[in-house]
């Protein structure tokens, strides 16, 4: 039986110990963010084996492509992601970094960036092909109940010295689909930050998506979309494993 | 001097009174929705002249096209819009009937979906054409700080008979630019709220922005695009106007 060990100040206090151990498939994982969710925001095609599998060399970006999720689309590790079956045929995994922003900031130098990062985290941008072509704006393909997985916890960024610098692989069913290393990023954290900032303010709790590398489901020909049942399991370095079934 | 009346419950209940008055040009107007704000969501060119004024027919839309501005940007009536000079050369108005999400729904049928309408009030949804060219999806041309006025305040829906047949107006220093009624949306809003919670569970205190009509700084030849000290005032009937200054 695996064990997950938790240090609780108030509860050792309590009760003369500062650890809690219990056994993992009694945990119900929530996103490593409380309700209300602030603003979900994704850096498009970051990395250019990406860009290129999605069109051609003409898609690689020269300037950040930025959409949002709507805040209602967050899960934990271990929710079931919706196959919503109904609305699409082509729903697509992608595997994320994540940012977590802990200090309001406008405007931030490329040297100062990481100092308003808190701490990383994992993201599925979990995307209905179809309807983010149909409707050209990507928010409605990317905001479906559930098309954001996240966690399954955040790590502090004392503890990950180069964010610019990890491996990054999706699994699913078990097979990897993506497997690269965000030294691939054509923005690095620092310019995101950067560019974002720049007259919009950023508020603690900002989450920002940096991009996902190729593999995605739609980039295979013919496409390995997602169905009931597919297991996504993405591995940062760093972070962890963040899991999720489709259902 | 005009005055400004509010009925306070709890205040009249302790003064013996339901009435208050204060000079108007006592009071701060802040934005009608509290932080911390919802999802700001926006339709695309859902007016036919307003597509064909940014291109031409073919930028009619087939389906809706759907954006958002960071919660950040909110400001309310009075406010202040930044001029951002350092940023864009091209900052614009928008003049936009906003409907206000009052109950909890997903998959919401047409003919149900006002019952979704808590009110409706006016924002101007300010845009960096610049941004918005550069960056490919909308969000970062239209998220700059106080990019999003709103207000001055929410009407009850059952003070708006029919929302698709509004009269809209937005003048620039007292000069009408945009002169039009919203009987011309592409996507009336019903078809809206049913498209939008299609799979997206949408939420108390959402704003839903539904388009602006054609004359918009952009569109004129040569464009008439915002300044520091021009004004910017938004009618709509049976709301009111919303009205601020670049500074």
């Amino acid at each position: 039986m695996e064990l997950l060990t938790i240090r609780l100040v108030q509860w050792g206090v309590e009760n003369g110990k500062n650890e809690y151990q219990l056994p993992l498939e009694d945990v119900k994982w929530l996103p490593p963010i409380p309700k209300p969710w602030k603003n979900i925001m994704c850096v498009g095609k970051n990395y250019r084996d990406h860009a290129i599998e999605m069109g051609s060399e003409a898609d690689i970006p020269k300037h950040m492509i930025v959409f949002t999720k709507a805040p209602t689309t967050v899960i934990g590790h271990k929710d079931s992601i919706e196959a919503h079956e109904e609305l699409t045929n082509e729903l697509d995994y992608e595997g994320e970094l994540a940012v977590v922003i802990g200090k309001q900031g406008r405007n931030i130098a490329e040297a100062d960036a990481l100092d308003y990062v808190f701490g990383y985290t994992i993201v599925n941008d979990i995307t209905a092909r179809d309807l983010q072509v149909r409707h050209k704006q990507y928010f409605l393909g990317k905001s479906l109940d559930s098309s954001c997985p996240m966690g399954p916890w955040i790590v502090h960024h004392s503890e990950i010295k180069n964010p610019n610098g990890l491996n990054i692989q999706t699994r699913v069913n078990g097979e990897i689909r993506q497997n690269s290393n965000t030294e691939h990023f054509i923005f690095p954290i620092e310019e995101i930050i950067a560019t974002l900032s720049q007259g919009m303010t950023l508020e603690p709790g900002d989450i920002i998506a940096t991009g996902t590398p190729s593999g995605v489901g739609k980039g295979f020909k013919p496409p390995r979309l997602l169905s009931k049942g597919d297991e996504v399991e993405i591995y940062v370095e760093g972070i962890g494993k963040l899991n999720n079934t489709v259902n």
